[in-house]
């Protein structure tokens, strides 16, 4: 079963694809999509976060390996992919929440979102606190020893 | 610029194509996903809750319409659709959080998806509260009145 997506618009920031910032937090970016969508953007601009879904377009269609350290660091245990947000998955589509910063007609300013200049945008949705903030959601040990390193790179 | 994905899984449950339940939070899932994922499904089920991505496929391709009054309910505003999680967009393509209950093999036991029988999935992802729990995040009235009427029908 073949599924067509088509993108609705483009990723524009300053961060060319292999430019990668030390964090993706904070980072602003425009997310330009087709002008025939103005009209169904308007209301999205009244939620303070959207989730971004992208087409990882720069990710190879060889197959992925099975097993994976995240973030390729060697302290990282061997997960499954499917276990990580790594992009080198079977259909390579992101999920991303942003904060919605301001809308220009068909042109909404975010930030926060994790993904190159140029990337094609497949959709975007309105955030829900109700069934996606989960405070109490539980995670392997692994994820809270990553974001230590993480700060301690940032600072 | 074509775009083309492939279904990794599907989705089983009691709930075939028109038989909506009153509500999906508590209905089980299962995500039946084709053998070769076997392993990269392993340590996902270290998680307690993940992101399924599906591919909607009994929307038409016919355009979607631009605004829509969210659930159809007249006493809802109009909003363009991309303000909405209305299935019909350009991509129709889903995000929702689900519980993780158990992984067996390669099918994944879950809670809270709210999917028919049947639904193609395209990617499943872990949940990470840091980045997608916003508790302050703001939301329009709607959505606030939009849940005091779900509540109240489902008592």
């Amino acid at each position: 079963m073949d599924i067509i997506l088509h993108p609705i618009g483009t990723v524009r920031n300053d961060h060319p694809p292999g430019s990668k910032p030390l964090t993706w937090q904070g980072v602003d970016s425009r997310l330009a999509f087709d002008p025939q969508w103005t009209e169904a953007l308007s209301g999205l601009d009244g939620f303070s976060h959207a989730i971004v879904i992208c087409y990882l377009h720069l990710i190879g269609l060889d197959r992925s390996p099975t097993y994976i350290r995240p973030q390729r660091r060697p302290e990282m245990p061997e997960i499954g992919f499917f276990g990580t947000r790594t992009p080198a998955r079977p259909n390579p589509i992101s999920s991303t929440v942003v904060e919605i910063v301001r809308r220009d007609r068909s042109v909404l300013h975010v930030r926060n979102l994790d993904m190159y200049d140029g990337t094609p945008i497949l959709d975007i949705k309105p955030y829900l606190t109700r069934g996606e903030c989960l405070p109490d959601a539980q995670e392997p040990d692994w994820v809270a020893r990553l974001r230590v390193i993480h700060d301690r790179e940032r600072q």
